[in-house]
């Protein structure tokens, strides 16, 4: 599979714009004329996974309809309309001796991607590495294997009608341990590998990669209400973070408040939170002013990713411990300040060593789409090659191109 | 170590151009005031490496003497002259809701640095991390473990004389593999490990790191005589990309020559060689034509890193043959063809698969000197976040700055 990737990525390479376009329309039609043996798939893996007693939200992640499946269609329509980033020029100068140098983007090669229950992941990860001119090796979750087969099979019957070189999308009918570590050590054949899931498939995967590897841990996002906040503004802030989809990378787990200001401000916010049905835990200054309606906080409750109704309430004596705490605590993720005190503000996210520093916006902003980018493939809480929300042009590399006259570097 | 590390870090980030100039200032005027220690610790290495019999090649890579010193004092001042890549607004934009997006140039954190005999990288890898606001772990050598230790202790006395932060420059005393194997599990304290040295090293490294490596492999550069190549300016380039500078990374060591043109113009290149006493290997129509002036090149001369007097020559039927031949056998380093046909050279550049591709060009200018970068702290053969000459600005990460004005993303 490593040495057909490598063929296809070198055809995949020399594709135009218009041409992977025209093969990302077929991909969608090969997806909606495959749309029963699709379901008839995804029914197997729901039937296993509800004889395996797998929790109701994990069965509703594993599930395809009719309307799902055309979500991915659309999807994969909409990456056709997005700006293809293979062959921009970066930079480029010329030097004295007259050399010109440009350095331009291009493919990176072969993806592998590694993910776990949810099937829309082998449409949307093969769709953009295809855009951006690579090509991939899947490997899903065993929960999902029916359902991964069925879609690679659709988006290659309608990619190859279109266009699609052999073997631009690969996916691993094997499900076990042993194809995740085979992956790991094959760095001959694949340039970077994307593991999507949770904390333990990232941990096997970096222990054993060889090649680079993008992780998209968690997120312990913050938000730090300074002395200088508007009142009505910070509470829809933390509202927002906290409870518009609390499961989420980007949402609020830890709020941090200005001592000079909690008094002031937290028992309003507190109110509101209850009223969604957050349950607060605090710290001893929080639980003065909040009372019982704020539980302990422990040194686990800084640590902590809820994904959940729970947010951990800090008082801080000073920006500057509002800084060490994110920066020690903190998943390097997310991080936001309210004032209206742009001193303060700037000073916040010279500092805070996270992917997005936000001033007076929610942290559920931190998003590809929300960026602008189109799509994404995750928010990399790395900071080698892409940071923060990843899209097309984090799935490229680039080439210095040198023209020159003859010139020689001995006189 | 990497606690100090992170620590410093911080505050290293925080520092202005002008405050990080003075520090490097400081550390050249350190190493000068520091000449006869930093001599004396030389001169126990060299006794060892002597006693050790290491062959000259390798006694005069480890040697130090005053010429040598100030030049590496020069290099630490003529850094200080290059732009500060931190704080570089790379991207600004703004979304329809009024949120404004900058992504800004922020250094990467803590870097190691594992290298071999030169002790001269003790002082070129942390001043290039020192500019770009890194923190620097060094492990170098056991050979020249007296020069290192040495010349970081000048480095840092120059530098904290100056401002620079306490343990931003950590040499480990320590030359074992055991500290290799150390660093590589350092994932929370260590962003980035760069390994100097040979392959050995380098895959030691690869192999045990959790945290991105960016690898300088070999070079295994070839240069393709079209068939519409000018005769004398092929002869010249590929005379001075083999013959000056032959022990480095981007000399030429694989020559692909048009079947149309071999018989007219190898004869002249095999002369202008022999003259600089180059040996050529060359396949069964090379020799046709030049008889005993070459020896018969097996498979393995196709994979050959000489870094010597000796180059590799195959005859070819087409661009597409020399291409083919360059992605298998090469090392992705630097390729470059010589041709008057501008559409065979753009093909050319497009098709081959490496961090610099050339037109006209000798190889030895794949170089981050040459390319105006100022310095290079190596020649990534990654294709992610560095590919090709490293300089200052691949020695920096990104962060995403969103400012509003509390925009929510629910209702």
């Amino acid at each position: 599979m490593g040495v057909q990737a490598r063929a296809a990525a070198h055809r995949l390479a020399q594709l135009s714009a218009a041409e992977k376009n025209a093969i990302l329309l077929g991909m969608a039609a090969g997806l909606r004329s495959a749309t029963e043996s699709v379901m008839a798939a995804n029914a197997l893996d729901l039937q296993a996974a509800a004889d395996k007693g797998l929790a109701p939200a994990m069965l509703d992640r594993l599930r395809l309809d009719a309307p799902r499946l055309e979500a991915i269609a659309l999807g994969i329509e909409q990456v056709a309309t997005l700006k293809d980033p293979v062959g921009d020029v970066m930079d480029a100068w010329q030097r004295p001796n007259g050399i010109r140098i440009e350095q331009v983007r291009v493919p990176i090669g072969v993806i592998g991607i590694i993910y776990e229950s949810r099937p829309n992941v082998t449409s949307d990860a093969s769709v953009l590495c295809l855009k951006s001119g690579n090509a991939t090796i899947l490997r899903g979750g065993s929960e999902a294997i029916h359902s991964n087969k069925a879609i690679a099979a659709a988006l290659q019957a309608g990619g190859e009608a279109a266009g699609l070189p052999e073997h631009a999308i690969q996916l691993i009918p094997f499900t076990d341990r042993e194809s995740v570590a085979a992956m790991a050590g094959m760095d001959k054949y694949l340039d970077l590998i994307i593991p999507r899931g949770g904390k333990g498939l990232i941990e096997t995967v970096v222990a054993l990669a060889r090649m680079p590897v993008i992780k998209h841990y968690d997120g312990i996002c913050h938000m730090f209400i300074d002395a200088e906040a508007d009142g009505e503004m910070a509470a829809a802030l933390v509202v927002d973070s906290k409870t518009q989809k609390p499961g989420v990378c980007n949402a609020l787990e830890t709020l941090l408040i200005h001592a000079e200001v909690a008094p002031r401000l937290l028992p309003a916010i507190a109110a509101k939170l209850a009223e969604k049905g957050v349950e607060l835990r605090g710290d001893a200054r929080t639980r003065q002013i909040l009372g019982a309606a704020a539980k302990p906080a422990t040194e686990e409750d800084w640590h902590a990713e809820y994904l959940d109704l729970i947010l951990a309430i800090k008082v801080v004596p000073s920006l500057d411990a509002a800084v060490a705490h994110i920066n020690e605590y903190g998943s390097h993720h997310t991080d936001a300040i309210v004032t209206a005190d742009e001193v303060a503000a700037e000073r916040f996210m010279h500092e805070v060593d996270s992917a997005c520093v936000f001033h007076n916006v929610s942290t559920r902003f931190a998003d590809g789409e929300e960026f602008g980018f189109g799509a994404e493939i995750g928010i990399s809480t790395d900071k080698l090659h892409a940071r923060g929300p990843m899209a097309l042009r984090e799935l490229t590399s680039y080439q210095y191109r040198l023209r020159g006259t003859g010139q020689t570097k001995g006189r």
